[in-house]
């Protein structure tokens, strides 16, 4: 059996882009969905006709987990924003890195970290490849030799799994599938389901402060560290390791674990953690609620999420959205509900968050429960909206080559500020596509998170492209969105991360001073600054 | 009417402190309750009494809210630990600050820190003085000019309260009454009450990372803060102020509020806050649990902080805390259970948190429900242990007077490994006392926070002085805590804080290299490291 190839260009699995002819179709179901019409469909380039340059930099040969080879190298250029993946379709692989390490063991990381500092070789910790920042993308940067992607999915078990505390010992490589088999046989799970999960890595997770399963409540993956264990430069020079305690909780000094949380692979390479697991839920509830007006159902999304019942769903699909992922199609936002608890039936808490809605004209669905152990909610809009989210991904890579821009921005945003907020959005970003486009396109917004303070909103923009002004199109497209958010006192991230992506208005958004003390910790910890130059400091 | 005082020397209130004959009584009781015979009562030095040494630098003449006055410098010299309640008991005022400065406007903290810088004055920033680990205390450091009590509690207005999202914008010299009495005005509250709560403020709750009201969930003070506004030295000579967004939530980046948390005065001056704040609660849930074994009390404690009911309170008492807050007397081990929503009824919850104490032979009381907004938790054995928590530092002043040590000491423990820690603590703590007081002594336990992978133990210690030897007899017995606490894989703290008496084991407890990276955060933040010199890094 032939190993299973990930896209060298695009989202996912090779085998999961469609041929040219169902492609065709598709763009015209598109085309009569959101009234753009696609052109095309045009092809990726293969993998054999990448034209790549030369590595400008060899390893020694004690690192003999290090490769240059060229196939290697194109499928660590890029992560998977829509910059990558449209550079990737037509060929493009310029910023590839020179070198490939794939080591499997931690000893193995720190030698390599230990020859790039004298060799002033950049280095960028890889994990899944899925970042859309261009989080892991490092064209040369001034006064270095080359560049090593550090692919650290060789790292990928599960070391120890402690029942009584419910906390697993986890290799920073691990993917998600890898992970949760691993855990199964301890009857536990992490529950960290971002949208990434059949790719990235709980190291990219921590790097990059992943959101996750939950709509509520513990769900960062911030919250599911227990301790990280990481090498930084300066530690391999002393012999040391970054290691904090696997603790419940502590109140000594500032965390050095949020230190690494988020650090996006600038000041350590993570290369295990003690995460906070717990058994498979055996109750569950789900329901969803129709709201004829969104100001509505956006109140009622917010009483539900102020008040302590924490579901484990709270995700409310605007009308445009709960269209595009069939939910609904009669104009109706959708606030898809769900709690589940390995301790405990349900119908209390549902029965009270369906109050809740209702109290603010919702029309909920009859709430499902399960106490079996098995999934209930895979079925009707709860299930449509879910396999939508996993196969989304996907839908960029056919839509780029039907010559269609489409791409995600996330934000969050105190309640008091969100009206503002999404109206301008929609202005702003319908404005410039409509400026870039000149044509009719789709811009919908769905929760993924809500707090008590606030929600995180996720919009999904759909515009016609020209052929080879796409990138032109899409950034003016993306300046529009992220201005507006910065103005607007929301946050910028995509799928939580900064990258070299979102600098500029990360910039904007950081107490002032705080670009001193980052650049002061990495001196710290990097002093020959090989770590990921050029992401988020 | 006179403004009320607190004691120059000991906990709280000065008029709190009883009278002799009332002190000779206590300690008559005391003796038959704990086998200690106490000495005394002796008197603490009174106010005019204390010798002072003089200010050893002056503020300039525009700093008209800086004074060298005698009685401010005295009542700025301790925080409210043991040693610092024993050294004022005896008149030891050595460590006095040469000034204090009363800012009310971030302004005129500014001016502070720039003058300091250029003057070489190490600055402590001051809220309420209830440190207990010498987090206040500053002497004069080496190539220092002089010292500076920087009290905040002039900046203690609620600016704004933002009742859609729950947040309020509130300054950090707000003391725990004087912020919830703002609070109150919007309907708000904080729910934030530290032991210390009457007298600490909002900016030390941040800096220390305090720990709140809530037994479980989001509890601690870095949970409720929404953004963080501070003065950094290198920031006021740029004209720059340290603010965070007001975000419900963001993965931008390490988060720059968690570098601020748990910073104790070392990198900025914390002047406000945004803080997730929310309704009274109107129901309330309140049951008590016995228990004949300790282990089997705290298996079901672990139950109910894995089982996601969340409850408010679920403090478990062992045999002798509960005899000693007079909770019961019977030798029962005793959990406190409650649970508080402004939302819904809890009877679910309460119901299924005492089927799971009960599965661990759990004897339960009958619980009380309220829906009327009034507090059921005041009456039987749950409120005899909340007015002893509330009185419990006063009795440490009275005990002093008698001759006694009474001291506290806490940590936070994986579930698997507290069996361990805590058999290692009785058995060390009990020896250190047996070795520098040679006769029975008390060591009881409570868990003040279970977590689903750990619990929160906090230990009173109290064993008979010697006249004049008290401070030796103390670090003694903190000594064998605390050696035990970091070798079991506990973690290190006092009422949060590392301060100046933990350095020594929060040096073996941080990762290898943290202790740089803090010194590089100082080093750009804090570049004449004027800022609480000798604290925590």
């Amino acid at each position: 059996m032939s190993e299973r190839k990930r896209s060298h260009w695009g989202w996912g699995w090779a085998d999961k882009f469609p041929g040219t002819e169902q492609r065709k179709q598709l763009g015209q179901q598109l085309g009569m969905m959101l009234g753009i019409e696609p052109t095309g469909p045009a092809e990726p380039v293969a993998l054999d006709d990448v034209a790549l340059h030369d590595a400008r930099v060899a390893a020694p040969e004690k690192l003999s987990f290090v490769t240059d080879e060229r196939e290697e190298r194109i499928r660590h250029t890029y992560g998977r924003a829509f910059t990558d993946v449209a550079r990737g379709f037509v060929g493009d692989f310029s910023p590839a890195p020179d070198l490939v390490a794939h080591p499997t063991t931690e000893e193995e990381v720190g030698h390599v970290l230990d020859w790039a500092q004298g060799a002033k070789v950049a280095v960028v910790p890889y994990g899944g490849g899925t970042s859309v920042v261009r989080g892991v993308e490092c064209p040369l940067p001034p006064g270095f030799a080359g560049t090593l992607s550090l692919d650290l999915r060789g790292l990928d078990r599960v070391l120890e799994v402690e029942s009584t505390s419910r906390t697993a010992r986890i290799q920073a490589g691990a993917t998600g599938p890898r992970l949760e088999e691993q855990l199964a046989e301890h009857g536990m799970t992490l529950r960290c389901f971002p949208q990434s999960f059949e790719h990235s890595t709980l190291g990219g997770w921590i790097a990059t402060r992943a959101g996750g399963h939950f709509a509520t409540n513990y769900t960062h993956i911030d919250d599911l560290t227990a301790a990280i264990r990481a090498l930084t430069p300066a530690g391999v020079k002393e012999g040391e390791v970054w290691a904090s305690r696997r603790l419940p909780g502590s109140g000594a000094g500032p965390s050095p674990d949020r230190m690494m949380l988020g650090s996006e692979g600038t000041l350590g390479v993570i290369t295990e953690a003690w995460m906070r697991v717990r058994p498979k839920p055996q109750f569950r509830a789900s329901a969803s609620v129709r709201f004829q007006k969104y100001e509505d159902a956006v109140a009622a999304c917010r009483a539900v999420a102020q008040s302590g019942l924490f579901p484990s769903n709270c995700r409310l699909l605007d009308s445009r959205e709960a269209k595009l992922n069939m939910v609904a199609t009669d104009g109706s936002a959708v606030l898809l509900l769900g709690f589940e608890s390995a301790d405990h039936a349900l119908e209390p808490w549902m029965a009270r968050a369906l109050e809740l809605a209702k109290d603010f004209g919702g029309e909920p669905s009859e709430p499902k429960y399960s106490d079996s152990g098995k999934k209930t909610g895979d079925s009707g809009q709860a299930g449509s909206w879910k396999n939508a989210f996993i196969e989304m991904p996907y839908l960029q890579n056919v839509l780029l080559s039907l010559g269609v821009i489409a791409d995600t921005f996330e934000t969050a945003i105190p309640w008091d500020r969100f009206e503002e907020l999404h109206a301008a959005i929609v202005k702003n970003v319908r404005g410039a596509m409509k400026e870039v486009s000149g044509s009719p396109c789709h811009l919908s917004c769905r929760f993924t998170h809500v707090y008590p303070d606030g929600p995180a909103p996720y919009y999904t923009f759909i515009a016609p492209g020209r052929p080879g002004a796409e990138l032109e199109q899409w950034a003016a497209i993306k300046k529009a969105a992220s201005d507006t958010l910065i103005e607007h006192g929301a946050t910028i991230t995509h799928h939580h991360a900064v990258g070299r992506t979102h600098r500029p208005w990360f910039r904007k958004q950081r107490p002032q001073g705080f670009g001193d003390a980052l650049r002061a910790l990495k001196g710290a910890l990097d002093p020959e600054g090989i770590l990921n130059p050029g992401a988020l400091i």
